[in-house]
């Protein structure tokens, strides 16, 4: 049993919250929150405790805290679970601010020594069952070489517009999980990057600077290709699919419906839908990284997306957002770190 | 919050346990078992306590009873509830014994008054999301006149023989379930059945004068027809679907995959297979059958499958039986109750 | 090139008539019809000449004929094909009348000798590419024992009346294709059958002593099952489908859509739906039959279904007539030949 | 009936002779090929002659003619049969040299007049089945805006090198089927292309300064964005797919596989394969392309792609080069004509 606190009793906070009391592995201690009857209301459905965030991070009460508060907090946090010795599962991004985020992670990776504990962003995606199986199938060589992935990632309904006024916009805020992906696909650091994007929706969205249908393409080192659309609002519900094309053959990771049953009527068969919304698509996979988090603690060994990790993905966002403004391919530059977490 | 005691502690009492204790509306009481450290070892992993059937059957402790225990016990525990005022989930079947289950029924069914409380039998197939959708595109119309349903029930494994002794064979343990859900989909009780069943597995089978391989034709009072084919142990794991053919349409609820991941290699394309055991397909109807019969106790109605319809499923189940002895087409004799429940 | 010959230029004949005009072994000589205006139209059509019968039968100016006129002309153009030594393609079936079938069926197969050649009747459908693949995979052991067969059969709309009243009935018209595949896929003649339907179209179906949907139930000396379903009136056109499960795997041959579109809109996915008729459906095997036909006068060996087998088909049908009428299952007595073809 | 020649009696010529013979509404008058033998052979195949060049473009003889010949003979055929007042159906391209293929669409755009016939580019995807449904539900409104279009093209093979060392390269010569697609379904002329590929089956194809993997994107005027990935060796065989993403929904031309039986097995589900290769995929549609032309033939009036929008393609494919060797993403130049065709 690892004792965990949550920080951020929000919608992803109260998942988060709901994973953790149901984990045989884990003894939920708390739930910290600024607003603080957020937090008692939360911990209060999960027969746990509100907690201030000094408690959340004491390492007298708790080994390993989840971070999934308000982005622009996630940075202090991050550095206090380090400097506490706790381990970290941490919804992503580090920061927004790509140079504070490297600083982060520098700090914290130069800064964990003997006592280093697993420090995981919530690249929750990786835990998908069907893109873990394409994972795997390229890794071990199932496909031969990686020639091509595919990527798509649609949601519903453009989130509102406040929200998307601090996300970064698309490519750092929904684009940014199929880097990761795909960087964790390939096995490589895409080189270059090229963005197109439109805004189809709300035409705010263009006095945002933002884009709410993209057209991204990534180019690795060995020569790999990966093209991904990204659209913020489709009639049709919510919508992934991955194909990843190797010289020994293919495996797609085709959208989801909801259940199984076909209607069979006059010259048209119809299927059920697709999930209407992302968290319907992804739910199981909030407990699976949390799953994986747990076994990293019992561990003690890093065994998903580390910080380092997530700011590679961070950085490809950048350049693609720089290419969605220049209109030309862009070069990726990487972060360095004083040492690699 | 409904009071809720379960009363076996084996296999499936320990799916029954699990749900039991993460749902919000139910205070999961305790666990009986008449082996008592299987009781406790459940208990405690719920964090609840261990009972003896007794104070599983009180009224002053709890509400309703849930009896998941072997089945030549449901018939006096279900008097025992029913004599207690509880509400009852009970798992199938009543009594393989179709007399003694009728007696049961009529003595409950004419024993309970005005403090008369839901009693439901779980066949949590009618709970399985795309089996509800065919019962709902057959009861409103959308598929006009029912006029043939096409039922597939397959096994990955023959079950241990000392399980097949004491099941009652492959139409009163397997198929019962699709009478049931035959009854569902069509609105009727068949009139007649003819089973015809082969043993391909294990000569022993024949030996308890039962078949792991079985077709079986239902006809309804209006002419629907109903094919059932059931089989004890597939290649390639556990295999259901159904199809309902109206005048104005067609519904199929279709075999299950695990995953959606398609691999294209030379000359042929692969997909995830099937799940493989009955368990992996079914386990989420639990769950929802049992949300069910809390608001059956919560709204003081019958909402799922009562006693009565439970002992119509036998009826059918003891007439295919015949059948397959006979060789020849049997008509049903449904139990006259004296009151119906 | 062999010389063949057609009887028959109704809608039939001129599927075959574009079959034999395009086949690169085949030199199309002519066409017969009782209708000698309809047979010009058609040889006119492909550019070859009228013929009365017995030019069309003449050794002098064919080597094989394909006898495609009306069901009650059958079996003497058979006999005077074999008596005149020509090879022959037959539509099903040899005659309605059992009886009569099976004399001339005795008497072309006494009565060829050094010189027979092949007589084939048209059972297209085993020259559907995904039923012979299921065949194949029967007969070559890759299910490893045949267990049961599930098949569909259901076209979209009643025929005309004054068809049904000449047709034999639902078994002998549609079903004995099914029977002939049933054969074919499991290598064994059933020894009974259980047949059970209803008049859901048009009540004078029932004043025809026919059926409009019914379920039948075969079962073969080994135990295999195979279970059928036979539909009239789809409202969602026409529908074949075949699972043959095997002890070591299960092959399915699926309905088929007419295209590959998929179209996503709110809440639900829709594909192109199935072929309007069945002709739509199973063209392709007519072409596919002569091929076999031509290699099989070519080779001078048998290598489609022999009028012995089309009587075996038969007689299962006359078996699930009797068993419609009786409700009860029927053994099926085979015709004994004087020496079998 | 209207009178046709061929010029070209190679692989491709000798698919459109067969469809020639076929067609009902054409009297196929003769073959020419600058390999007299071969014309003489593929003539005898289907009962017509061998023609010189001239007799084949001689408007005495014949009403329209199909040029399949060589590529670097296209444009020298189009003047001739422009100038005899011929119709003409003509393989892609034009000329591989954008300039000279302008200068022809040109001369032959100003050149008629009220005795104008048809002038049709063989692009025959358009007359696919699934394709033609795409265009009409994207231009019915059916889908709403047209916003994202997703296009795969993918060989089994890496053709010979030889015919790469010609083929203008993979954009002219395969991605181009998919510029002439892209313009149709969504109606716009791209405004940019970026292009980047990579080598990843033989190293020779790099010093013919060609890619056998690429991923385009286009960009409309409105917005809209198209990406495609064209491969040349997949171990799967061919595979082609479309999506079409629109404010309304979205409708997807899936890959399509051989047959439609599907295998059960231990833990795996396998369907039948892709087709080997281009042209089991496309066969039907140079069928359905000769009948439009046909139809334009007989009405007068141009219905499927003109001169004019093979030369747009073209343009497309030139940028699309161009942006292969730079890196960069390209303004596409459209060329101007004379006279618009």
């Amino acid at each position: 049993m690892i004792r965990m606190s949550l920080i951020g009793a929000g919608f992803i906070g109260s998942v988060h919250a709901t994973n953790l009391a149901a984990h045989p592995g884990v003894e939920f201690v708390g739930v910290a929150d600024i607003d603080t009857a957020r937090a008692v209301a939360l911990a209060d459905r999960h027969e746990t405790r509100a907690l201030d965030v000094a408690e959340a991070l004491d390492p007298a009460v708790v080994d390993a805290v989840l971070i999934a508060s308000s982005t622009d907090t996630h940075a202090q946090h991050l550095r206090a679970a380090a400097a506490a010795g706790l381990a970290c599962l941490c919804e992503k991004p580090i920061d927004l601010d790509l140079q504070l985020a490297t600083e982060v992670v520098s700090e914290v990776a130069s800064g964990v020594g003997a006592n280093a504990r697993p420090m995981m962003v919530d690249f929750n995606r990786r835990f998908d069952r069907d893109y873990a199986e394409l994972a795997r199938l390229a890794g071990d060589g199932a496909l031969g070489t990686v020639e091509l992935v595919q990527m798509t990632t649609r949601g519903p309904v453009l989130p509102p517009l406040d929200y998307i006024a601090v996300s970064g916009g698309q490519m750092r805020d929904q684009t940014v999980h199929f880097f990761d992906l795909a960087r964790w696909i390939t096995g490589e650091d895409p080189e270059s990057v090229y963005a197109t994007g439109t805004v189809f929706t709300d035409p705010r969205m263009a006095d945002l600077g933002d884009v709410d249908t993209s057209a991204v393409t990534l180019r690795m080192p060995s020569g790999t290709l990966v093209q991904i659309d990204s659209v913020r609002r489709t009639a049709y519900g919510y919508d992934e699919r991955i194909e990843v094309l190797g010289s020994d053959g293919m495996a797609e990771s085709d959208r989801q419906r909801t259940g199984a049953v076909t209607r069979y009527g006059r010259g048209q068969v119809t299927l059920d839908g697709l999930h209407p919304g992302w968290f319907e698509r992804v739910a199981p996979t909030y407990r699976s990284a949390l799953d994986h988090f747990v076994s990293a603690v019992a561990s003690g060994t890093q065994i998903g997306p580390s910080l380092h990790e997530a700011l590679k993905a961070q950085a490809i966002a950048e350049a693609a957002a720089t290419s969605l403004r220049t209109g030309q391919a862009e070069q990726i530059t990487y972060p360095a770190l004083n040492s690699v977490g």
